[in-house]
């Protein structure tokens, strides 16, 4: 949440020399994001996010998030777009980090999306996910099961600090999920990090995804499991079964799911809450409270996966309302 | 250098709708200002900073800044313009904080600016302080002599962990100026915080100056003494009489400084000096290494202060050259 990289100006208009887009008129450090540095960049032809990459985003992953946004916004997405400089790359340096320029995108994302937005954000998940079928870049997502258990093990006997008993349920749930996640299912390019914040729209129309960070080849209805987790709880943290009704309506509409994807879903959304409460427990522990970063409380990812564990079928989650 | 406060969606179209200013198309937290919390926010109509006044503003003081700019504005300066809503009050409340949203300023702040630049923000100085000067509010400079006692008083015996020396060097320094800080010097409104990060250029004309919650009355001289002290010295530290040649020749050309000022001007430079030294080693000292705030090196201060401290006249200060 914060510009951790500066630029001079010097350095700016060298670089943005490189993209024929006319002269800067204004930069900004702006608030996006919690890994990057960004600015919000008006020239005499238009306005762009000029994003640094720091650390955390690994560098030979950025033609694949760069490529993705390239490719489904031919595809009809409405996502930032990468300018090509004069010699035709997404990616360059400034300020000795690795650097890209997108287009901005209007919009703004909802502090309390309704039910409409929710059947908003079905439908424009399944659209993703038809628009990233053919995109031929690949990259595993680091996140899933293999990845909970590398996190579970450095967060270790430490969980408990979070919550008393923390260590032994996720250990308990890991072993069942290791077991139980399926290896065949339909898959393609998943956002795998669609939160409210990552959604823009104007009014009730979605007007656009942004950060693709996260964006990795995995199952398809893994994604539709991150959004029910993220999109279908109240405030008081109860699950809304009229927005996941929406949601997987939505969704089925644009891109029906199968049998197979239907049955797990309870077993992948208990899978995506599992994922985001390992990373939160973690950033929790290892974040300094004053840190730049705002920390997010795992214990809300521990309410989802204790009602998703509950959970006895897709029906619970509002599928059958929906089918 | 953050977003302090999070507004939710409703909130801010609620607070917008006052301004009969059209729908909302944007909105994203700026890294800008160090104490309060701001978004560039875009509607149908235009483009403008929000600004949510943190607790380190004090409200009491909301009234003059606006209004300054305001007056400024109607003056013919260049810096945001605050918006005044349907009731045609300037400043307002959203999330429990005074709140406030003024037009956004296209240009860009110079990491290095050049000789050129010094000598258009002289010129730019004197034409704020010529319109300043039937501004009907008041607001006494917190940060001046007795200010600066008091802060070197909280400071203590702690100067010393920021360098070795520094709290008998601050102890001699402030007793010089007390004697010697004139009582009687042409006044009016000061920006008094007039370093390059508050001031836009688009190529080289100045086009705009930002950031006026640092300003009040006190002698105009002092605020040429500040920008001397931010605007003519070298990444090496060195001071370029030829940049502040520029400066004070810029700010002659509008509004001619009389015996006195010139004569005062060494002085008025330790001066500024020590109010930079004095608020960047409080806050090294006081602010963590992980937090928002950018620590800023109070050394810079120091060694500027050493340099004023050897000046004769405002000759060395590039002063006769000009005359």
């Amino acid at each position: 949440m914060a510009v951790y990289t500066e630029v001079s100006d010097e350095e700016l208009a060298t670089f943005i020399a490189g993209y024929g887009i006319g002269a800067i008129t204004s930069c900004k450090g702006i608030a996006e994001g919690v890994e990057n540095s960004n600015f919000l960049l008006k020239t005499e032809r238009g306005t762009y996010i000029l994003t640094l990459y720091e650390k955390r985003v690994a560098a030979a992953d950025l033609p694949f998030f760069l490529g993705l946004m390239d490719h489904l916004a031919a595809a009809g997405i409405s996502c930032p777009v990468p300018m090509h400089d004069r010699s035709g790359a997404m990616l360059g340096e400034l300020a000795g980090k690795p650097a890209a320029l997108v287009t901005f995108l209007d919009g703004l994302s909802l502090s309390h999306p309704a039910v409409r937005h929710s059947r908003a954000l079905g439908a424009g998940l399944a659209d993703l996910h038809l628009a990233g079928r053919d995109f031929p870049m690949r990259r595993p997502n680091s996140l899933s099961v293999s990845g909970w258990a590398e996190l579970a093990a450095r967060l270790g006997a430490d969980a408990d600090k979070v919550n008393p008993g923390l260590a032994s349920l996720i250990e308990d749930e890991l072993q069942l999920l290791q077991t139980g996640w399926p290896t065949a299912l339909p898959d393609g390019v998943i956002h795998a990090d669609l939160f409210p914040n990552n959604v823009f729209f104007m009014g009730d129309r979605l007007s656009g995804f942004i950060d693709f960070y996260f964006a990795c080849n995995d199952f398809l209805a893994y994604d539709i499991a991150v959004c029910l987790n993220a999109w279908c709880f109240e405030d008081d943290r109860s699950y809304n079964i009229t927005k996941g009704q929406a949601l997987l309506t939505g969704y089925a509409e644009r891109r029906p799911p199968n049998a197979t994807e239907i049955e797990l879903l309870p077993l992948l959304a208990r899978g995506a809450a599992l994922r985001f409460l390992l990373t939160r427990a973690y950033d929790w522990l290892h974040t300094p409270k004053s840190a730049l970063v705002k920390r997010l409380d795992p214990l809300e990812y521990l309410r989802k996966l204790r009602f998703f564990q509950k959970v006895g079928s897709a029906r619970d989650l509002g599928w059958e309302i929906a089918g």
